[in-house]
């Protein structure tokens, strides 16, 4: 299984963008609004920084008022959702998502809790 | 540039090692004590997740007093860190190093502060 992409709460996605961009030499090459979020994808290789700006109300929101701008969740991309989720299961890990839902890009993704992983939002994505 | 790691913040590095090397197949490719810290890297494919548990007081250990457990920095990785920090410092982003530094794993390292990069603890690695 690989590193599919760190998520990054944000209030100004376009700077934080354009400052990333330029530090890691590098470009957005999917950006939407996604639900209560304004999401863009920056390419770092062969993953992902995914900075995530609410529009709305909605948990992103609410993180940054508790913590203030910050790295939000690690995802990792599986081949295989159901056989993940089952392992997650089997470890006793607490699934935020029972069933995978959609998520930004057309992906399909899966989050557990963090009090199951360590005080880490984990995530799992199928780009299938 | 490409990702390098992800750093996690924990009390209990072996439990979190163990859970993610089974949750996302992947396994311990590299431990140490290094300074005030028990280091392990987990591979996830082409980057790492490093584990962070403090064994005397230090950044780390405050950080964990003050957030808990989570998500410390994002490390990416650059071939030319004389030409990475210039970069860095046009932009007018403050390092916390301005000369590079050795790091765990042999590596050499710095970082820069997160309150010019949007909040995110942002460190540079050569390998070489």
């Amino acid at each position: 299984m690989q590193f599919h992409h760190a998520g990054i709460a944000t209030t100004d996605s376009d700077a934080l963008a354009s400052l990333f961009s330029t530090l890691f030499e590098t470009r957005v090459v999917h950006e939407e609004m996604f639900g209560d979020l304004y999401v863009q994808f920056l390419d770092v290789g062969d993953g992902y920084f995914e900075l995530l700006e609410p529009t709305d109300e909605g948990t992103v929101q609410r993180y940054l008022e508790k913590n203030g701008p910050g790295i939000h969740h690690l995802a990792m991309a599986t081949e295989n959702m159901p056989r993940t989720l089952q392992r997650v299961r089997d470890q006793g890990v607490e699934l935020i998502d029972e069933e995978p839902r959609p998520g930004a890009w057309g992906h399909e993704v899966a989050f557990c809790h963090p009090a199951s992983t360590g005080g880490i939002l984990v995530e799992f994505v199928s780009e299938h």
